[in-house]
C-alpha cells in the first residue's frame, strides 16, 4: 500500500521529448509528478531545467527504471501514490522498427503490459495513453482524419501504438472504474519558449523539424526534402504540426477529463492545417535568418501526400485547441537550437 | 552453442489437444520432437501416450516452462540443436479472454515474443504457429474464408492471435532466411483413433464438441444450443470441424514446406463443408447409440450463422486435404470419451 497520501501523476518516459514538455506543463499547474524512465533515448537534465523554470523547491521524484521490470514499477507503486499515469515511454523510430520488430515489440508492447498490469494491481484506474496519427490507414485523398476514420498500420511501430490501444481498451472493458484517453498525436514541433527545453535527437533526427534545425544552425549538411510531385499545393507533403507546449496542454486537459468517468476514448491532438515541406523551410529560414540548404530527392516508400488532422472532438469534448502558430513553433525551435546546440549535454 | 548434433522440432505447448496430436504425427512419422509446456491447462500424461503408440524407445525430451521465461528457454536452444518451431503454448479461451484480457496478452503475446527473440539469437529460423479462424472479421454472407479475406477480431484472443500473426510476419520481413507458416484452424475436434488421446478439458468445455460429448457420457446434464434462428438450413450455428489427426497431418505438411524458403505464409485448416449444431448432435448421437438431451437457448452474443473454410491454398500449396468424415470425428470422440470419462487424469 502506498506510504504517501498525497496524489501523484506518474509520467512513463517523463524526460523525453513530449513527456519533459507535459512534466512542465503539469507542475506548472500544480500537479506533483513521478518520472519513470530507462533514458534509453534521453537523460536527466530536462527534469533539472523544468525546475528551473517552475521554480520547484523540490526534485521531482525520477526512477530510472525499464517497464519490463515489473518488480521495480512495483516499488514506485508502493512508495507513492497514484491518481493517473500518463504513458509515454516507447520507442519511436519507424524506420528502425522495421529492422528490429522484436525490439519495438518488447519494449512497447511488453513494457505496456506490465505497467498495465501493475495499474491494475494498485488500483490504477487512469490513464492518458500516447499514441499516434500513424495508426490511421494512409488515404489518398487529403481528407483529414477523423477519430474514427479506418485504422491500418505499415510499419511495426505503428502497429505497437495501435495494438496498445486495443489492449488499454480491453482493459478498460474488463475492469471497474477505468478511464483511458488515447492521443493520437499529429507531428509535435517547436520547444519551450524558455528555449531552455526542446527535442534533443541523439542520433541524426528521423523527423523534419529536428532535421532541419540542425540544417539551419550547420551541424547537416543540407536537408533532403523526399518527393516534390506530391499531389499537394507546391508537390512537397503537407503534415499537421503542433507546437510542442501545445501538445503538453493537451495532456494535461485529458488528464483533467479522466475523473468524469468516460470510460475509452480517442482524440485527435493537431492544429487542423497543414503545412507542406517547402512552407516549414520558409517559415524556419525566416526564424533563423537565413535561408536553408535543401536538396529534391525522390518520394520515399510509405509517405503520402497529405496528413491532416480533425481536431473538432478535442476542441468538441477536452476544450482543447492549439494556440501557437506556425512561425512560434519555428522561433521557439531556433531558440532552444541556438541556445543547446548540442542538446541537454553540453 | 547446442551439444546435440540431431536436428529437433520445438513444439511449444506439446501436452495440449491440438499440440499433442501434432506431436503423435511428428514422432510417428520421425521426426525428433522436444516439448516445452507449462502445464496450465494439461499435464504429462500425453506424452507417455504417444511414447506408447509410437513404441519409442526413450522418453520424449519434456521441459516445464512458461515462455515468460526466456533463461530457462533459453537454456532448452543450448541443449538441443532445432531445425524448426511448431509454437501451440496460449491460452484459448474466447470468454475468460474478455475477462482477463491482460493474462491473454502477456501469456500469449510476450510469451510469443520471448520465443522470438531466443529464437533470432540461436538461429532457428522456421516456424509454424497456431493460428486461428477467430482472426478473420465476421461475415454475414455465409461465403467461405480464404486466406485474403479480411481479417478483424472482436475478441482480446482472438486479437493476440492477429497480433503474433503480424509480429511474425514483421520478423520474416526483418530477419534474413527466415520462413513462417500460419495455420488458422477452424473447429478441430475428435480424437486419436485409439481412443488413447483426445481433448481433456480442465474445467466444463468451452467448445462444443468436448461439451457435447460430456453430456453424452452422464458428466453435463444437458447440451445448450445457442440460437436455432440462424439463416441456416436448420437455424442453427453452421461451423467447419476437422478431425485433430487431420490437423495433426496438417502441421507435418507444414513442416516440411518450410525449408523451400517460401517466407511468410497464411493457410486455412479446415474441411471446406459445414455441419450444424443439430446434424453434429445426429452424428454424435449415431457415435453413442442414444440420444443426447439438449435444451434451445437464445443466441449468444459475438456469434454468427455460418463460419466456412475455403481449403483450397493448403490443397493446391501444402498438398493438405482432410481425409476422415465426420463420423470419424464423433466415433474417435466417443472412444477417447468412454475410454478416459476423467480425460488424462484417472
Amino acid at each position: 500500500m502506498p506510504v504517501s497520501n498525497a496524489s501523484h501523476v506518474l509520467v512513463t518516459g517523463g524526460t523525453g521529448f513530449i513527456g519533459s514538455h507535459t512534466v512542465l506543463e503539469l507542475v506548472s499547474q500544480g500537479y506533483k509528478v513521478v518520472v519513470v524512465d530507462n533514458f534509453c533515448n534521453s537523460c536527466e537534465e530536462p527534469l533539472r531545467r523544468i525546475e528551473k523554470l517552475a521554480g520547484l523547491k523540490d526534485k521531482i521524484p525520477l526512477f530510472k527504471l525499464d517497464l519490463a521490470d515489473r518488480d521495480g514499477l512495483r516499488a514506485v507503486f508502493r512508495e507513492f501514490s497514484f491518481s493517473s499515469v500518463i504513458h509515454f515511454a516507447a520507442l519511436k523510430a519507424v524506420g528502425e522498427s522495421v529492422h528490429k520488430p522484436l525490439t519495438y515489440y518488447r519494449n512497447n508492447i511488453a513494457g505496456t503490459l506490465n505497467l498495465l498490469d501493475v495499474m491494475v494491481d494498485f488500483g490504477v484506474t487512469n490513464i492518458v495513453f500516447s499514441s499516434s496519427a500513424t495508426v490511421y490507414k494512409a488515404n489518398s485523398d487529403g481528407k483529414a482524419f477523423r477519430e474514427d476514420s479506418e485504422l491500418g498500420c505499415t510499419s511495426p511501430y505503428g502497429r505497437t501504438k495501435l495494438y496498445m490501444e486495443n489492449i488499454i481498451q480491453d482493459v478498460v472493458n474488463a475492469e471497474k472504474g477505468w478511464n483511458a484517453i488515447m492521443l493520437r498525436y499529429f507531428n509535435p514541433t517547436g520547444a519551450h519558449e524558455s528555449g531552455m527545453m526542446g527535442e534533443d535527437p541523439m542520433q541524426i533526427p528521423n523527423n523534419l523539424m529536428p532535421y532541419m534545425s540542425q540544417v539551419a544552425i550547420g551541424k547537416l549538411d543540407r536537408l533532403h526534402v523526399f518527393g516534390t510531385d506530391y499531389n499537394t499545393r507546391d508537390g512537397t507533403g503537407v503534415r499537421d504540426y503542433i507546437h510542442i507546449m501545445d501538445l503538453a496542454e493537451a495532456h494535461v486537459a485529458a488528464l483533467k477529463r479522466l475523473p468524469a468517468n468516460q470510460g475509452y476514448e480517442v482524440f485527435n491532438i493537431g492544429s487542423g492545417s497543414g503545412q507542406s515541406v517547402l512552407e516549414m523551410i520558409d517559415a524556419m529560414s525566416a526564424a533563423c535568418g537565413h535561408s536553408i540548404p535543401y536538396s529534391k530527392d525522390p518520394r520515399r516508400s510509405g509517405d503520402i501526400d497529405t496528413i491532416l488532422c480533425d481536431p473538432t472532438k478535442a476542441a468538441d469534448v477536452l476544450g482543447f485547441k492549439v494556440s501557437r502558430t506556425l512561425q512560434q513553433m519555428c522561433t521557439d525551435l531556433w531558440r532552444w537550437q541556438t541556445a543547446n546546440p548540442n542538446g541537454y549535454v553540453q
